[in-house]
């Protein structure tokens, strides 16, 4: 068999060729299927792209009224399932977010009796990828509630999809304004080509397990310091920094400590990270302390960056603002990876449906460098 | 940026270099580090197998003895863990063996308030993955019982990995023929080069991700039909093929209706495969009706695949002789694959050290193949 040396991270490797959406690091654009995503973000509801990345297009108004009964009725669940899933919640009070999502999702997937992906139709696959990513709002929301010791509130899916994560966590009819900002971060985090969790849902699809199983294992992933792991951080950091004279000397502190800046830099992006431009367009409407607060020592951290790493062109990332945002919209920091995992998971349901079209399993090669291979282990057998 | 088309399912990449082991498909042979494998299912017990994956060698007798404790220690569990994955394990009552398996292995994650990986100490690493593979017998065995309406039994570390994991299962003290015959399937089972679900457990690795979460992502993997799916399904078809002289027609039968004959061929190894090999000569040894009949229609099937298939070379697979094995050692069939997962998350966390120690994304790329990005999505906006 011939073999090809993957340089590490298999970095620059096509491993799959997708209709879904691609990410230009370059040019500092990525798309959702034939359309800008920051565009769909500006102008589209959630569920509008959601049915962009299931469907394949844009709906028209027929489309779009026939899609918002189907999520609506993919949102209720029996009560007995939420009788079931409440008590896994409360087995797991206090749970890390990320972590309890990723086995509330698992439990769905059992309590369920989810099929093997390949023992579905295509119209099955579609329909579970809609019920799982449309309940994940009300399982992260839950878990939350639960562990405020709690029961988990009811969806109000008049509220459309933003909307009623914003009452699930909060308790409160949302404002506009929060509805409108939260749905732009949501809409710009629902794909960004095949990072480490998409691709692990592939991975997963490729054998043909379940669907629950494809989007758990996705959530693992995304849980990820390297990954989606905190968008807490960059919070965190302006936290400390704490006022605008202090952004300069925090910034130069952190690069002698030999510390990564949190919130600047993308592994993909050189430059301009789209994501975080329409978020700083956000935060700056949204306002508020903490908005000004980054929006000036934004300027005075790339101004540090520019001047200690030239070249590097290390820009705020998606993290930045999209902590900014959250916050306002009041979602603690706490769930802030757990809502990402939100809107990610519409994105990695229609890759594993993408990826179930190809009928072929991710197997890859590996490369020994371990000391020779001996002709007998010695020593007492098995009995002895 | 340099790319790379990579064949589909990434087959004859090398996407990592490994000191574990590899698999030598055209030579029928597989080793961990540098020992053949077959002959350490010969030679040695599960526990030694263990140390050698995860400790890197070999143990003498003094480290036999100090594994042998640290493996006794890793089992116990703390009474409220007990009583908090029990309740998880009753909200799954009657839940398909492996989804119930990845549900508990994130639960005992959440539970234990599992760091990231990247926030662990090499020493703490190796502790969790001890633990996890530790575990996961009681977590099968457990839900099992809970699902038959019974309470989990307690461990009995005395028994050995492998005895103690019959005695979960069974209630029952096992025979040393049970012992030994199981001993073999799962030193045997434990590691596989880059298949599917080890890949998926690196992957998510690469995120620094927390251990349970990537044990989670390569139990998925597993479940899957295409990957380690089914071992029951050879054992149903030696069901319903019956009687020795069905053999023959049943196989034409099953070529005839484009049907794969389960249980024989394999996507590495052309010929034969190592562990077919050893599991057969395990089943002899074993007898019985089952071991008899399984024998006698490998020739039969073989004669007409090859018949069909000049030059494929399809023989009995891992599979065919492990339901086999597994029947006789007194395994309910709906938990031979959860048990191939008690040995495999073995060599899932030995892959996940080694992962750690890299400390690079797995990122790779994809080919956007859709239509031509537009300019501007046309549209009624989010107000509208």
């Amino acid at each position: 068999m011939d073999t090809f040396i993957a340089p590490p991270g298999l970095s620059g490797v096509v491993v799959a060729d997708t209709t879904i959406g691609d990410v230009r690091g370059t040019e500092g654009f990525f798309h959702y299927r034939q359309y800008d995503a920051t565009t769909l973000a500006r102008t589209r509801s959630f569920e509008d792209v959601w049915h962009l990345m299931i469907a394949g297009s844009l709906p028209d108004a027929t489309e779009r009224a026939a899609w918002s009964r189907r999520i609506e009725a993919a949102s209720s669940l029996e009560p007995q399932m939420i009788s079931s899933l409440t008590a896994v919640m409360s087995s797991l009070r206090g749970a890390e977010p990320m972590a309890a999502l990723r086995t509330l999702v698992s439990a769905y997937g059992v309590l369920a009796g989810l099929p093997a992906l390949w023992d579905q139709s295509a119209a099955e696959r579609e329909e579970t990828a809609v019920r799982i990513a449309a309940i994940v709002p009300w399982l992260v929301a839950g878990s939350y509630a639960v562990s405020a010791g709690e029961q988990p509130r009811s969806p109000r899916p008049s509220l459309g999809f933003v909307g009623n994560y914003l009452w699930l966590v909060t308790g409160e009819e949302p404002s506009q304004e929060a509805v409108r900002a939260l749905s732009r971060y949501l809409c710009l985090t629902v794909d960004h080509g095949f990072n480490a969790s998409t691709f692990t849902a592939r991975v997963v699809a490729s054998t043909g397990a379940d669907l629950a199983a494809c989007v758990v294992a996705g959530l693992g992933a995304l849980s990820g310091p390297l990954h989606g792991g905190a968008p807490s951080r960059a919070l965190d950091a302006l936290d400390e920094i704490g006022s605008i004279e202090r952004a300069e000397p925090w910034a130069r502190e952190q690069l002698a400590a030999g510390e990564r800046v949190m919130g600047f830099g993308h592994a993909v992006y050189r430059g301009l990270d789209p994501r975080s431009e329409l978020l700083k367009e956000t935060a700056r409407e949204i306002g508020g302390p903490t908005a000004e607060l980054a929006l000036e020592v934004e300027d005075r951290v790339v101004a540090v960056l520019d001047e200690h790493k030239p070249g590097r062109q290390l820009r705020a990332n998606v993290e930045y603002y999209a902590g900014v945002v959250m916050e306002a919209c009041g979602i603690p920091r706490s769930l802030f990876s757990a809502t990402f995992a939100c809107s990610r998971t519409v994105g990695w349901t229609a890759h594993i449906l993408e990826q179930c079209e190809q009928r072929k399993l991710i197997r890859p090669s590996s490369r020994y460098v371990g000391p020779p291979v001996l002709d007998n282990p010695t020593g007492p057998n098995l009995a002895g």
